[in-house]
């Protein structure tokens, strides 16, 4: 599993660097359509965001949300990250974060929990499902 | 998304219970092969765990993995759950979870995040994908 842990850093890498820098640009991560081409039948479905527990459906409404957060400043500091192949073919996965979030000038970092499942078009990853939590202590 | 929530529920449930109660007993969850028949040809591919960066692959390893943890007692707290359709068929979906653990007689608990990939067979779900950490504070 050495090459899909080598993407799921390059794309996580390149998720928070664009997330705390423009967010607005992560919109090209959320395709407008995922198309199953495998079933006899074309099946599509759209983006999926989950943001502490409201749900977002396609790419329109999850870029409006991720711009609409109420903050200037924002850091995400990774401190675990796992992939997992998620379907027989081997070509989606499922990438799983830990890490530590800086909002605006707060010095104490919050926890936080992201899971994506990624899945190739075209020679690139697309988001398919986004999962986001902060994480609260006992 | 109210039919996925409740699956995920009843799901989470029935195995931290029966992780907290008799974990020997999830081997029945991760199944022997995952079959991919809708495809032209058919794929099959193993269960994973991956537990704190640990890649473990099948039913018997990861069943020897959970019950040979060294810990007599444990309790897990389910703090958040989130759940989406992980395919455009919406018959896999993942689902997220974030916690504490209590384990033996510490009186402290440790949060962990935890991610399933669950596919139905049968009228059940298996584990196809299980990703688990330990978070810990900045």
């Amino acid at each position: 599993m050495t090459d899909i842990n080598a993407v799921a850093k390059q794309f996580t890498d390149f998720y928070y660097t664009t997330f705390d820098t423009n967010r607005a640009s992560l919109q090209g991560l959320y395709p407008a359509f995922l198309i199953n081409a495998s079933s006899t039948s074309v099946q599509r479905a759209h983006s999926m965001l989950t943001f502490e527990g409201s749900q977002i459906l396609g790419v329109t409404d999850i870029t409006e949300k991720l711009t609409s957060l109420p903050f200037q400043k924002v850091q995400h500091k990774v401190t675990t990250l796992d992939a997992q192949p998620s379907d027989p073919t081997m070509s989606n996965m499922i990438v799983s974060v830990t890490g530590l979030l800086l909002v605006d000038d707060n010095e104490n970092p919050l926890q936080f929990s992201q899971v994506f499942q990624l899945v190739p078009e075209g020679g690139s990853f697309y988001v398919f499902n986004d999962i986001f939590r902060l994480n609260y202590g006992a």
